[in-house]
C-alpha cells in the first residue's frame, strides 16, 4: 500500500467507529490512532451517553492511546478523525504533541482551522504536528448529513 | 458580600483545589463551578497522575458540574480556575456553554486568549460567555512559580 492507501484504510476504521456512534444517537464522529500501522488508540463521539460535552472521539482516543502506549505524549502518533477537529480537541492535541493529524470533512462553523489567523502563526497544535485534510471527507459528510436529516424529521 | 467579594470567596477555594495538585506533584491549577452560590463541580489538574492530557482542573470540574445537575449545559454556572484556561479548556467551556469564567493569573504563553485575533470575532468560547481576569492572581501566580522553582532544583 501506498502512503494514500495506508491513510484510506484507517480512516475507513475511524468512520467505523462514527457509524457505532450514530447507531448510539450520537453525533457520528469517529477517530482512530495509530503507531507503525498498529491502532493504539479508538473512540467515538459519546457527548450524549455520557452526558459531558467533553466526550469527543479524538478526546478518546488521545486518553485510550496514553493507556495504551503508557506516556501521555504521543509524537509517534497519526490521529485519524472523520471530522475538523474543534477547537478542545486541537487543543487536547496540541497538549499529546501528536505527530500528524488525518481529517476527512472541514467543518467551517466549528473546526478548529476557524480560529486561525491569516496574520499569526498561533495555533492549538504543536508547531511539530503536520495535518492532512479530506480523506474520504465525502463519506464523513455524508454520515453527518444523514444524521442530521433523521433527526429533524 | 458584594460581587467582587464572592468571587473572591470562591476563587479561593479554587486556589485551594490548586494547592492540593501541587501536593501530589501535579502543576498547581484549581478550578470550581458555582451555581447559585452553591460549589456543583471542582477539580485540579491531574495530567500526571491519570497519564492524561486531558485532565485539566476545568475539564474535571465541568464533567463533574454536568453530573451533579444532570445537564451537559452550564450556562447557569460560574467557573472559577486560577489560571486562565488553554484552548482545550476554552473550547470545553464553549462546548458546555457556560455562562460566566473568572479567572485568577494570566497565561500569555498557553492562555486561549493568545488566539484571539484582533481582525476576528472568532473565540473558541459561547458568544454569551462573560469572563472576568484577574482575581487573586498574584495567588495563584506565585503557586506556579514556587513549583517550577522546586522543580528546577
Amino acid at each position: 500500500m501506498n502512503d494514500a492507501e495506508i491513510d484510506e484504510k484507517f480512516m475507513r476504521l475511524a468512520l467505523q467507529e462514527a457509524r457505532m456512534a450514530a447507531e448510539e444517537n450520537e453525533v457520528p464522529i469517529g477517530a482512530v490512532i495509530v503507531v507503525n500501522g498498529k491502532i493504539v488508540g479508538r473512540g467515538h463521539n459519546l457527548t450524549e451517553r455520557l452526558n459531558d460535552v467533553t466526550a469527543h472521539a479524538e478526546m478518546q482516543a488521545i486518553t485510550a492511546a496514553a493507556d495504551t502506549l503508557g506516556g501521555k505524549y504521543l509524537p509517534q502518533c497519526t490521529l485519524y478523525v472523520t471530522v475538523e477537529p474543534c477547537p478542545m480537541c486541537a487543543g487536547a492535541l496540541g497538549w499529546a504533541q501528536i505527530g500528524r493529524i488525518v481529517y476527512g470533512a472541514s467543518d467551517p462553523k466549528r473546526g478548529y482551522t476557524t480560529l486561525l489567523s491569516p496574520q499569526s502563526a498561533k495555533t492549538p497544535l504543536h508547531p511539530k504536528t503536520s495535518v492532512t485534510a479530506g480523506v474520504l471527507a465525502d463519506e464523513a459528510a455524508e454520515l453527518l448529513r444523514t444524521f442530521f436529516a433523521s433527526r429533524r424529521r
